[in-house]
């Protein structure tokens, strides 16, 4: 059974990237190794659409998270943290891992962070408050923020906007310099297409003066520590040689694409994908703030969520998520991230349709699939 | 030109590992995925020869050591740190980085801790004594310390034996239960065979009982959440899925090896490696203390070290590693580790006698070479 990967990361891999980890392993303290890592460093800062230093961990995105919170902030600083997911809850987690007090924004799951009551809190707060920890795309909901707005708020407050886009680099619109966004987390599994094992982290002039003055303990995630690195080709642990190797290649794939084409597709992709969830007579989770990097699904009454997932999965050998926490059996998730095709989609909703009709749910046959597919023709 | 790697980390990869990260990722939060975890964690029980839980982390192996500093002891806690180079140098900066205390022992690189040394200090310092941090094999200098003889001492006491096993776990004599090392921490791109990007550690129950205590902040590295979701087959955060799919295959093949005769193999190998070195009037950087795993070399007077180790890389293909920090220049090593054969070893020892000569570096010819042969024919 051929396996069929759509889910929220990772994500399909491609075959030249799959081949690269294939090849014997080099050193990485030689000049052949920097060449490679200053060609990386140089793409990833196309991505992230920076002229600052892309720092890389070998890591899980969680890791990179951590470090935008021990290598900014210093004991007594204050932060925002936004929570409308599994993964916003994870900024404040890491906070409170570290003493750092924040004012937590719950935002009702599925729904989007007003910018305005930020604004609000920041005129509120004085010069404590030192950092915003918003999510990108909320990978547990589907819910995209509006970035752009929460820079143009931040930029004249004396706080930093660190923005969580391990989901959605690559897939959705984020201008890091453009917008004035000061740090832009993300990882490698999503969007950029390659295995997990890699995060990135660029920061912006401000963030750099806050990582200079941060007294928080940190080690292995000490930002400082790779900007000297990286300015040199190098990075200050032995980094995951093989991954890197992957990441040049989707690299590759990336600038040959064009960033903005890369962003059409996943537009018109996951536009698509909303209108056959709405065919067959279903109800998207976040109608309103939704992401074009993943779209989450409602469990349809009398289906059950968990069997849906595991049959498209071990009988048809399609992968889609379930919901998380609080969703566990209420949603489900399909994502049109990176590598995810055209025919990957299709594969995925005639899947769907079938176990869905397995499972009891009434619909018009073929109507899913029939609007991915005009939607994925216009 | 082919490329032959003698470094001491990373080590070459074998084929069945290098191919199975090129096949395409599955999800890691599947009863499939769950099934290879267990095989690992059962197999790396093996390797680490305990019966305790092995954590696994997307990281360097600097990364497990930051957790094996802040997951163990809390803030007024007080600690033993041996440093006899890079890597014991490292384990000073972590406690510093987390306020933590701790008394250097420094040894001469190049020679071995005396454990009557840490014996009378723990004696002497009261219960707030809780760690002693070593390094197995200390990659920078080729020295081996007696962790036998140190776990002995400390078992006694309350503080607990900290083991850097990264470059030497699966490649010189480490009995973790047996001999009673509470933590061993390890790394994949030494002795594991598989390219960098995954860290490991062991603990002891002495060991888990002071991570239960344990208030030094942490997240990424907090070894709890590793235990708890390691008991479930399953992992806090993204794993790197293709690192592991490589890690199940090098530990396949070591159970095959079995892990007595891995150890002869590398103890005869580095035996044969210092017999050549001294065949060819050369002197070992550490002749009493010296490592199985990595064989550090004096360069000898008249030859350019730099010189030496970049013309085998870039003329002849063989990468061997120069010295580090104050042994700059001044060493070279030779890795005995993992995957290094002994027709790669061969194939080292010609090129190291084709460059030395090159150099004006006078000797019997072959000596080197015929050496090798012998040792590795005994």
């Amino acid at each position: 059974m051929k396996n069929y990967l759509l889910t929220p990361g990772p994500t399909p891999v491609p075959p030249e990237a799959l081949e690269s980890m294939a090849r014997p392993i080099i050193h990485h303290r030689t000049p052949q190794f920097q060449e490679i890592l200053k060609e990386v460093e140089d793409n990833l800062k196309y991505v992230f659409q920076t002229t600052n230093p892309v720092l890389i961990f070998s890591s899980s995105g969680t890791g990179a998270m951590e470090g935008a919170v021990t290598s900014l902030l210093s004991p007594g600083d204050k932060a925002i943290v936004v929570r409308g997911g599994k993964f916003g809850e994870r900024w404040g987690e890491l906070c409170a891992a570290y003493g750092i007090e924040f004012i937590p924004v719950d935002v009702e799951w599925g729904k989007s962070v007003s910018p305005q009551e930020i604004k609000k809190i920041l005129e509120a707060e004085g010069s404590r408050l030192k950092a915003v920890y918003v999510t990108l795309c909320e990978t547990s909901t589907g819910v995209t923020t509006d970035i752009e707005a929460l820079a143009k708020i931040t930029k004249s407050s004396e706080a930093v906007l660190v923005v969580d886009a391990i989901s959605a680099l690559g897939a959705v619109p984020l201008k890091t310099d453009e917008w004035g966004i000061d740090v832009v987390v993300s990882g490698s599994q999503k969007g950029l297409m390659i295995p997990p094992g890699l995060a990135f982290v660029s920061l912006s002039e401000k963030a750099w003066k806050l990582a200079e003055e941060s007294t928080l303990p940190k080690y292995y995630f000490n930002f400082k520590a790779y900007k000297k690195s990286i300015e040199k080709n190098d990075t200050p642990y032995t980094p995951a040689v093989n991954l890197i190797m992957a990441l040049r290649e989707v690299l590759k794939l990336i600038r040959k694409e064009g960033i903005d084409n890369l962003i059409n597709r996943h537009r018109k992709n996951s536009k698509a994908v909303r209108d056959a969830v709405k065919a067959l007579g279903l109800e998207l989770f976040a109608p309103q703030a939704y992401s074009e990097a993943v779209t989450a699904v409602m469990v349809p009454e009398g289906v059950d969520g968990g069997k849906l997932v595991k049959t498209m999965r071990d009988k048809y050998g399609v992968a889609i998520a379930g919901g998380q926490s609080q969703l566990k059996g209420k949603i489900f998730r399909i994502a049109t991230m990176g590598y995810i095709t055209e025919d990957d989609l299709k594969k995925g909703f005639e899947v769907l349709e079938i176990v869905l009709a397995e499972l009891g749910y009434k619909f018009e046959k073929s109507a899913g699939v029939k609007a991915l597919e005009r939607g994925l023709a216009s």
